[in-house]
């Protein structure tokens, strides 16, 4: 099975070596990060994103403080509090962070750094087989409601996870059934992940994408015969509400106006069970210049305010299937979820 | 009353001079346009923009070719069809280029050239006036729910119409009348008409405006307190579908869902009495470019398709009031509708 040709986090060298995601599709660079911090300012500064990829970078970047600091556990646990301020939505990231600092509180040896590159690759690899699992448990859902276009939005494949994806992992996976006649991407404004990011991998595998305004889903909803919204989740509540990218909750409340399918589709790290209201899910505020500006021309009058939310929130009530590596929940709620504990 | 300093389209020397819109905000120019054929290609480049703006520059273009021609009445007829043939959503466009036809059909006098230039600049006034008008009347709807914040789209202020705007002219008398907290201007991709433009006009009234993403609009429902959506109109049909910059469906999807007000502020000439249901409105596709590239930069992977529909339908049930200068509809219906024939 394919897992696209992608490699959006690389660890080679002792070196994190970060596909620059700022500069695609126009260009391949990649950012070097030799210490802890430079891996929190590229996740603070999107050269990697996606709920799922950050989570895996970071994990690499505490192995990065580990040959920092020769292992001094107090001030390794200080570089798991900056990469932890790198950005407050994603909970793979906190996620992630955790099963780091376990392992550092668990182990005595005195040189932790081969003990922690092995747990941020085995963090990366697990993540990549969860895509794997969601990927044909979502195509079967397809496969229930039968052959028909999709809708995305923003990016969720190789680049903003550890390979393949989470939703666009189930639309690779159903593509591969025949159950998909188009894709729909959303450009996914301010930062246009849609535009740049998933037309970018859609066009790599052939899968065939028309990319669409954001605000022309519903119009697409009504006319272009869409029979799921796929999307992935930064965090997922106890009782199944789901933060993800600005522009997620407009289109779940679309889909169920206009009786489509909407699946969320992301790995069981990013449930957190210590949140049991959506309300409560810290929601990141961006500069902005990133509505503002495009890749540095200027859009709108300087002494224009701009109001720029990057996360929303969808209610668990919206949502028809959350797919996870450890199973599908239909029509979430807090009884349901307690299954994927 | 202020009617705003911009002047998008000015009569001058026997010239029609349109500020360059594609152009805005960051420059200020201005396209001088001496035959029809100049004005027909102004409005299909958007040039100038918007329903009622495009009808007062075609009308104009109609007095050109009268100097043009001398007058001939065969080549002014082909002069009409090339304006008709400039862009075929805006029901506007028709409904002047058939005044200024029925003014040419029915006068004898030997040089129609200062008649028409008569006429095309009483449909000018006329369009400022029902706009004030229509400001009054929104902004009454406004004051029965009282003070709050406003949403809108696309751009419907100076620079869409003959001066102060529809649903812009709505918020601007809302405002005066200290019923507005503040206005979130959606920035409407792909052609960027609320940051270029909206942003731009409200900047220069001093009116508190804060431009969004055009997929956050459903979490500002929900967070921030709108109590109206107020957007204009392309054609409005008997029944009271309304079709309007893509977006604008949706947006009413979600108003309704978040128990938000929604209005369309348009003058008379919007309304086609012959169409009954809004999907025999034809709507324009325009250049996939537009998606895949801002202001010359590309965004998009060079072999992504793109869909790039610029107009979608909001159905009468989902419209709270339809606001005209012949007076107010309330959730629209066919029998309600006549009453402004």
């Amino acid at each position: 099975m394919s897992q696209s040709s992608v490699s959006a986090i690389r660890w080679a060298n002792n070196q994190l070596i970060l596909l620059d995601q700022r500069k695609l599709p126009l260009q391949e660079a990649y950012v070097h990060c030799v210490t802890h911090v430079e891996v929190a300012d590229a996740i603070r500064q999107m050269v990697v994103r996606g709920a799922p990829a950050i989570g895996i970078a970071a994990a690499y970047g505490v192995a990065l403080a580990a040959a920092e600091f020769s292992s001094d556990r107090d001030r390794m646990h200080r570089a798991l509090e900056t990469l932890a301020d790198s950005r407050p939505t994603a909970v793979n990231l906190f996620w992630a962070l955790r099963r780091m600092r376990d392992l550092i509180d668990a182990s005595s040896a005195a040189d932790l750094f081969p003990l922690l590159v092995e747990e941020a690759t085995r963090i990366h690899e697990e993540d990549l087989q969860a895509n794997l699992t969601m990927g044909e448990l979502g195509a079967d859902l397809i496969a229930e409601s039968g052959r028909g276009a999709l809708l995305t939005h923003c990016n969720t494949g190789s680049l903003a996870t550890g390979g393949y994806g989470t939703a666009l992992g189930v639309i690779r996976s159903a593509y591969r059934r025949d159950l998909v006649t188009e894709v729909f991407a959303d450009e996914t404004r301010p930062w246009l992940q849609g535009a740049r990011l998933t037309a970018w991998e859609l066009c790599q595998d052939d899968i065939p994408v028309k990319l669409i305004a954001d605000s022309a889903a519903a119009h697409v909803m009504k006319t272009c015969a869409v029979k799921w919204v796929i999307v992935g989740a930064d965090r997922i509540t106890a009782h199944g509400d789901v933060a993800n990218k600005i522009g997620t909750y407009g289109l779940a409340v679309l889909a169920r106006h206009h009786g489509v399918k909407f699946m969320v589709a992301a790995p069981s790290s990013t449930i957190d069970f210590e949140l049991f209201s959506g309300a409560d899910i810290p929601i990141e505020e961006r500069t902005s210049d990133e509505l503002k500006f495009v890749q540095g021309t200027p859009l709108a009058p300087e002494k224009a305010n701009a109001f720029n939310p990057v996360f929303d929130v969808t209610p668990a009530e919206l949502i028809d299937a959350i797919v996870t590596e450890r199973g599908v929940v239909l029509r979430p709620n807090a009884e349901k979820m307690r299954k994927l504990q």
